[in-house]
């Protein structure tokens, strides 16, 4: 007897290996130890976790976050080579053996690693939204002239992903992205002057890391899913539809040209994405999958978006249509907000507000190369935090 | 300016044209004039509406009812070429100029001009679920040997066919078709007892005609389109899943290897399969397309379906597993009983009664020639309309 493998062994990039995602990559990977493997990793500062993953996994490459952890780790393993900053993701995810690079990394950092692995002929798996909102024009562009596939990790861009497979393009109507409507769903605009970190890091759904539960609750996280929707599926603006769905079971749906929906159903275990990322257009069975049964769900509630109370929503939509580096500016002033947030430095109410007007501040042509984009985006970091100290003007 | 046309002039064959299937076949096609053609049609008795249909549509050959009918039609139509019964049905499913024969026709007349279609090269457009339930192993042979496509009509195949697309069918795990529940799907099967027809006429999200109405309260439909999908999709019935949805909103769904459930929605408009299985793998607006939107409709329910209360449907996967002729008793069985129903013969609950007691009498092999099950089918229409009528017995 002898068992026939449908897939080779599939060599990967884990580029923020530590985070959420990361996490949910390493039990996939370790659930077919025959079909993946883990070559490089990165990771910024959980040495505790790092450390047990250089241990289980046996990387050839890691990447760290500071050049006094990169000499540490060197003593403690004088066989596996390792780098620092964005260097090293660069180093971890052009790797002649990778075969795949998934980057699970948060914020704008993910930008220069999978534009280097799409110019090294990489797949990439994407879970990182801020690449294509920050340069999705010239990430895309890469991508073609590469011959590049870049697979969607995030549960909405997978489920849309998976529902398109085998469509004609020119079939597509619309884009349904669904919304939890995040932690503070039910509260009103008044009620949210007072909420609290604590409160703000309850998602009701999905268990994952500190500041995309924040972009959850102010409605950034789904504003940047549209950005990356409109760039991944080249989809337009106007064809891009958000509507609240509690339950976060129907990931995303598809609209085709004969007003058919197809729509993507699941639990809200991010192994399927990560999985579904790693075997495209194959699929496997995932190990110790959560229990799903829709008939004990029993039901399905759909509500429409209040762009009212939800104006980071509406937001990017203006900033994704005005393009050139408004959706730089946009992402950049929520990294800083939202993490300003989570250290106590600011208000929740303040993180709309600093995002409203590091957008109004930006008033610049939309014609843009790369390079600037990338200097926008620290402009506008530097501005924000300029702002916050200087409290006494918000 | 001109415009280019993605299909070239499909010509289809009407079988069964003044019914419901039919009607909306007819709008379909005449939305797309420079697309498709009705090149040939058959109608069984309706002369009103069979005679509007000629008038508008012009078509080259038509089948009908009675001898009576294609004399008086002759004179009527002096240059359109008219036949008569079966013979009729499978002259216009074969005439050479046909690409696609939609077979709309009730019960079990389907089945052989589905044959002669299929061997003549035609692609079917199956609205007949009884030409599967009776024959699925030769007519999906037939249809391989001849290379020919098997399009579902039906919404719920439609729907698990367009989930389908693109998928490799390694990656299947299972079906679940949803089911609306019927007129009487929030009766006890005590009350049952005293419904009347026009009661079980009122079919709470599709009108339909008369037999696939009663069918669908007694469960009866939702137990043949099991049987169907076991032979379109080769899917074994402990794959095959059927939960309650009452607001028939999600047509049916997939259930793939990794856990990942895609379902296809829409508004309760039978254009939509309809035209699918004409412009497939393309699709086109639905002309007038009725309003469809979620955060409307709002909510839907999902519930496990009772095998108790509807025990024609348990009463399917029995037949279905059993194979060989069971499945033809069954649905034989059913037309007899229904249209007896319908024509004030017999109670509701008797239905069930005479199915359940068919498919009892019948205890035979499951070695079966396509010859035996027609005889069969027959044998159970003479033994069901003879025990009706010693009523005594039931």
């Amino acid at each position: 007897m002898f068992r026939v493998f449908l897939f080779t062994m599939k060599k990967i990039a884990l580029l923020g290996a530590t985070g959420s995602i990361g996490t949910s990559t390493v039990e996939v990977v370790k659930a077919y130890p025959e079909l993946f493997q883990i070559v490089s990793l990165t990771f910024h500062s959980n040495v505790e976790k790092g450390v047990a993953l250089i241990e289980q996994l046996r990387p050839r490459y890691v990447g760290v976050g500071s050049e006094k952890l990169r000499v540490e780790l060197t003593h403690r393993f004088p066989d596996i080579e390792f780098g620092v900053g964005e260097v090293g993701l660069i180093k971890a995810a052009i790797l002649e053996e990778i075969d795949v690079v998934l980057t699970a990394v948060t914020g704008s950092i993910g930008l220069q690693p999978t534009m280097a692995a799409i110019k090294a002929g990489k797949d990439i798996a994407l879970a990182n939204k801020e690449t294509l909102v920050m340069a999705g024009k010239w990430v895309m562009k890469a991508a073609r002239e590469n011959n590049v596939t870049i697979l969607p990790v995030d549960s909405e861009h997978s489920a849309i992903f998976q529902c398109l497979n085998g469509q004609k393009s020119d079939n597509l109507k619309e884009l349904v992205i669904t919304a939890s409507g995040g932690s503070f769903r039910d509260l009103t605009r008044d009620e949210l002057k007072s909420v609290t970190l604590e409160q703000a890091l309850k998602h009701p759904n999905w268990s994952m890391g500190k500041k995309i539960t924040i972009d959850s609750s102010t409605m950034m996280n789904k504003g940047l899913e549209v950005i990356e929707a409109h760039w991944l599926f080249g989809t337009d603006y106007d064809k891009i539809k958000v509507v609240l769905h509690k339950e976060s079971i129907v990931h995303s749906m598809v609209v085709l040209k004969d007003g058919a929906y197809l729509a993507q159903l699941g639990p809200s275990d991010m192994r399927e994405p990560i999985q579904y990322a790693l075997t495209y257009p194959n699929r496997l069975p995932i190990k110790n999958e959560l229990p799903f049964d829709l008939t004990q769900i029993g039901q399905l509630n759909f509500a429409p978006m209040d762009f009212e109370r939800f104006p980071m929503l509406k937001l990017a939509f203006t900033v994704g249509k005005k393009g050139g580096a408004y959706p730089t500016v946009y992402n950049a002033a929520n990294e800083i907000a939202a993490t300003s947030f989570i250290d106590g430095k600011i208000s929740y109410l303040q993180i709309e507000q600093l995002v409203q007007r590091a957008v109004e501040h930006y008033n610049e042509t939309t014609e843009v190369t790369l390079e600037e984009v990338i200097e926008i985006d620290k402009q506008t970091r530097t501005i924000v935090e300029r702002w916050i100290k200087e409290e006494g003007q918000l």
